[in-house]
């Protein structure tokens, strides 16, 4: 992990802060919630609703979309209770929510944007979510809200001329095997990892929910709406190189830690991991689709996601030119983005075994 | 709280923060460490020490102390461990360590400065120690350092000029009856707040470490070093109002929400709370003493401790203002602080009832 940049958010609560613009991520959450609670009702046993219930959010950013993430799932939670003991939760159960993500992530924004009002007791986490950052048995549900994508590192060759698995292109679109592979053995490793690690410190029979995108079974990344978002981003590092603004190995010396996984081979990974049984794959259909097509929205939103990672490679300048760019570029890009195969938004409700 | 100026320490990790400046407070840490392990290996019940051992220091601003603080405690606890079962700590127990402080703190320079290698999981727990900031029996071992003289507010009265506790100074000194009843009788209703909110997140068993430093019996505030210091940031604000830099009206209304108790006080607020023995009340001599009686060493980590809280009543400007007299007024008070009475540093240790 020393030498990979680390995927950062933009922190603070300024116009490219991710904080204002993460309403993509959001929408998912908003139809995914009553699934979510159907999940919660079946899949979680009453039991381990007591006298103390933890959520831990893993990836959290600085807000505010895990705000609402742990809200849902402690509404659902407090209904599921009210419900099936007749009994008022406020008065016998006592929540806790943990906040996870990096070390540096911005902590003192999240801690600061807490919801006035809210029923829990907060602690922030820092840490790597591909290691343990918690105690064993620490917390009831957890919760990974578009940050299961990720990978540890760039795998193995990515970046390496001479590899067969060198990669021209700044993620992993699909259209080279050997990047796939390497993409997708590093993807693998690290999420068994990062499973075996919440299987270690959630509850025996607590939930593990998780919200992102995948690709449908053998679409290509490239040939998705986000996939085009990302060569768009590669094609103005390269129209820089060509300026002379940057240099052409800096631009091919430059991946990203994201891999996208095709449905099935998410299922194969967590089954594999063995620690947990899937209780639920759904596909999520939300208003905003695969992305709002402006691409004014996509560029500010790109950089919210993007910038710091993004500006760690290249420094801060280079950064706010491909930001320029970049509006232009998806602009351009506008047809094939109308015509961009779907990707899946998904919801998994994992179980930890006892 | 909402019109209480925070007592926030200066975060970061420049010349002027808390975190270069807190050696004062370090020394007691250090003096006390042994006197702490045996305390721990009398008091603390073996059965308390199983899988999982959690320690909290409440008010731990951005570092370091605060990780001195906790190590000693998790050194102890091992080493009794060790001696008692004969066991590997290390294979056995997984500690975690919750780090509170009010909200506004610089829990971003917390997290980014934890010690390389240390050998538990850290959470941050932002809210005031006023409050409940953690679900009930959630921690074994808490720790207070240096922050047991806070009031919640300003005691009613002491910045009303028609109040007979009306307060010219910006402390309580210890000369006025009245405005020592009033601020005695706020510290007094806080700490018991204080005290059972701890008990609540406390196991059955667990203990309270308390570092600081109160007033022997029948010591004035304003007899001892630390009553001085008050004193020249009083009388440096006087001289900036007198030279029409600031308003003497905001002079006046100006108090800071400081209590340091007699012993005899200490303690009989302590046994009203009824949740706790107190299981030792040890006076400790450390190598700095009172203070380092260098005014320039003094004025920086016055400022250190001050300068946020200072800052929010009277501004960016004036603070800096207040800081280039105060070196100058302490060099001017140096007979005065030479001939102090002696104030007591102490390590109070407090069992939960069971």
């Amino acid at each position: 992990m020393a030498t990979t940049p680390k995927w950062i958010m933009v922190g603070g609560e300024g116009p490219e802060s991710y904080n204002q613009n993460s309403s993509y991520q959001r929408a998912l959450l908003e139809a995914a919630k009553e699934k979510m609670s159907e999940a919660i009702k079946a899949k979680l046993s009453l039991d381990l609703i007591s006298d103390r219930f933890s959520v831990a959010d893993f990836g959290c950013a600085s807000g505010p979309n895990t705000f609402v993430a742990v809200q849902n799932i402690i509404d659902a939670v407090e209904d599921k209770y009210r419900k099936e003991t007749g009994q008022n939760p406020a008065e016998n159960i006592e929540f806790q929510v943990l906040f996870n993500d990096f070390t540096t992530n911005d902590f003192n924004t999240l801690f600061q944007s807490l919801p006035a009002g809210r029923r829990y007791y907060s602690a922030g986490v820092p840490g790597s979510f591909f290691e343990r950052v918690l105690p064993k048995e620490s917390f009831h549900i957890g919760v990974i809200n578009y940050a299961f994508h990720f990978t540890s590192k760039i795998p193995k060759g990515i970046t390496d001329r001479d590899s067969p698995s060198w990669n021209r292109d700044m993620h992993c679109t699909g259209f080279n095997e050997a990047v796939k592979k390497a993409y997708l053995d590093q993807y693998s490793a690290d999420t068994k990892i990062l499973l075996d690690a919440r299987a270690d410190e959630l509850v025996p029979g607590g939930l593990m929910l998780l919200f992102g995108s995948c690709l449908r079974d053998g679409v290509k990344m490239s040939e998705t709406s986000k996939g085009i978002v990302l060569d768009a981003v590669g094609a103005s590092l390269n129209d820089l190189a060509q300026q002379g603004v940057i240099e052409q190995d800096k631009v091919d010396s430059f991946s990203t830690p994201l891999y996208f996984a095709e449905e099935n081979e998410l299922k194969q990974i967590i089954e594999e991991t063995g620690r947990f049984t899937i209780e639920a794959f759904e596909d999520i259909i939300h208003a905003k689709g695969e992305f709002t097509l402006d691409p004014k929205v996509l560029a500010v939103s790109c950089r919210a996601s993007f910038g710091t990672f993004l500006s760690q490679h290249f420094g801060e300048q280079v950064f706010t030119k491909v930001f320029d760019l970049i509006e232009a570029k998806l602009r351009q890009e506008l047809p094939r983005l109308l015509n961009a195969k779907p990707g899946m938004q998904y919801l998994i409700v994992l179980r930890k075994k006892n």
